[in-house]
């Protein structure tokens, strides 16, 4: 079942090392199937190199394994409370990238500086606030799903598609799993970029709006021009 | 039509990547044959893996496609505008790369530090002012090549041949398309080590004139010795 | 004799320049057969590229050679403390990895800030005191061995399988010579991204104690729900 | 003539794009047969990945080209002026290498402030004064050896083998060509080190004397341990 969607996170899963987006084993990507209701993920641990298709893990949106002899990536709730909560998404990944991670480390949202960071993402990408001794107590990973959540209270996950997760590292998503490695890749470009911006001017401000929004609908507005489209 | 002028933008284009000077699509390289008056450029939006010299599109200098089913890069009317101001430049490059995109971003030119600047700028990379609203909101990208040629009003972009555009990214140019892209290089390689002197000496100032008289004119002066000419 | 051993310290040799953990010969890995108290160690100064098993030296704990033609490394004395003092430890590795080196050099220890160093160190990566004069012109690699134990004085080296050397580098350990290597990939990870967590926030605190155990635990408590374990 | 010479100059030159030492053509490498008193250095400008043993060219001391077609390095009345300053040395590397040209630039010597340096340089690795103008306007790179030789008025070229010019780049040397690319990846890599612990600890001290001395005699004194020596 699901075969399309299967080999669509597995290369989106190898993109992962390719694009040296993890170390060893620290990233997973997931796909919906929204008429099914069923999220393809990464299994827990496997190491990329000895992936394949087989191994990938059939989940509902309540968790409950559909398919697979493996376990799921133990974020798996992480991913499903994404999936429920924001519909207009079919791809996500999250990852320990480590320029993102510095800056979810540090606490801080990446604010939008620069156009590079305006064809992607709709303004700053936030930061979510720490989670409380409950939450990690209990049950975290569906917690920390839920602080995104609470994080995304005022914005469009479709505008500004990723987050970091305060103290731990980035989630990003796209319209399908191929998308939210992309989006994967330019956060951690512009958390690069942004990093070294501070160091050379540490009194920089965002970036005004209507450069913001000329880059961001270039790109993916309804009159985007951007591309063969 | 211009077979050895498309495969001079085709190679210069594939530069980018091979120079990891480009994420994803985020560059363009454009070759100008001057005595027919027609530039040809990249498509918008192809993967470098996929581009062939086909796909290059053919446009005269107001930005008509003369040959060509692709849509050229959305960038074009900044290239056009800058071979109508600058009549010496035979190719231009605009990519996106980390370091001198941190420097643009932070609305800093580059100071001649040291010698490895000496030899292919001749002073501060500068950087663009601003853009107003109404620039932003008009014809963006014809504007972009405005701002560009008002920051070159008293410089020569032969002895300065590249330029932060400020809250965007670089472009710089050569005498054909291969040249552009060997000054794109060269201009990453000062954004970084420029970074790093001043994280290592926050006072540093512009270098000797003396000293940036002497290596520039050692390379390209009619005196030139550096090299087999 | 030894012959697992011996390939499995290999191919842990093998695996530091892969990792982009050293520079030359700057790193050895050792494993060590707890049942007959012998060591398998690099020999000094031989190149990566051409190590082979039959290069290995073999030595007791008290540092005799019992099997090899060549001079095993330099730091044996070192490892040779630590696998006395650390009975359950079964690998040892040694490079001058650079952001780990970064961190010994400014005589700081790595605090926890985040879940990637949870996953791994339960708390701070330790830097050492300096060495003293007599311990420096004394037996100088036994001392450095000391030195680590006295640091550790308080803590469970299978809780924190890595150190600083104050002014020197780093030295990480496991259950075999693998795991050794992979927890020394870990701190160059770990000390990289630490690095830029300061950089954008000077006034970090380490992390929340009940998200460290939570990660920690996650991963390597009797409750361990990570992997497919 | 000089063939030996001549493959081994060729090898350390190749050298440098391998370990990543150079952009383009910003470096070369030299060697001398001090019984003829003849040098070995590669022409000026030719691209790395092009040069032939054939190429390279052979100057006496005083810089007469003794049998070659291209001209020798626009650098070489440096190397010259070092070889006949430094009689120990046996061949001499210069680059732009990225972090020790950042030192180089912000006019700062590298200070002693670990092993890794340790192990190679006895001490600071110095910056040398800026040049007067009478100088860059006069025989510049022969008046740059000149303010390489006058650094070293009380230090030794065997001890420290390498500096850096000011507002310029390094220079390395050693007792043979590879021997010289030896010491200039050795150098890029302290330098690299050396900023990244000033940004950690930003009144960090150079070493302790008794340490430097134990790991530079470790390797190089008459009594050194390292190695299969």
């Amino acid at each position: 079942m699901l075969e399309n969607l299967k080999q669509a996170v597995l290369e989106a899963n190898l993109d992962l090392p390719k694009y040296q987006l993890v170390t060893f084993t620290w990233g997973n990507v997931s796909g919906i199937d929204r008429e099914q209701g069923l999220v393809v993920i990464k299994p827990s641990g496997v190491p990329y190199e000895d992936l394949k298709a087989e191994d990938l893990v059939v989940v509902d949106l309540e968790g409950r394994v559909v398919e697979g002899t493996l376990k799921p990536s133990s974020d798996t709730p992480t991913h499903l409370a994404l999936y429920r909560a924001f519909p207009a998404i079919g791809g996500i990944v999250h990852t320990h990238s480590p320029w993102a991670t510095s800056w979810a480390q540090a606490g801080r949202g990446i604010p939008a500086l620069g156009t590079t960071h305006a064809d992607y993402f709709y303004g700053e990408v936030p930061c979510t606030r720490l989670m409380t001794e409950a939450e990690i107590k209990g049950a975290y990973e569906l917690e920390t799903g839920n602080v995104i959540i609470e994080t995304f209270r005022d914005l469009d996950p479709a505008m500004v598609p990723g987050v970091l997760v305060n103290c731990h590292a980035p989630f990003s998503w796209g319209k399908d799993p191929h998308n939210a490695v992309h989006n994967a890749v330019v956060l951690e470009e512009v958390a690069k970029i942004g990093y070294r911006t501070f160091e050379l001017n540490s009194a920089i401000q965002p970036m005004d709006q209507t450069l913001l929004d000329r880059h961001f609908l270039r790109k993916h507005g309804v009159n985007a021009y951007y591309g063969q489209k």
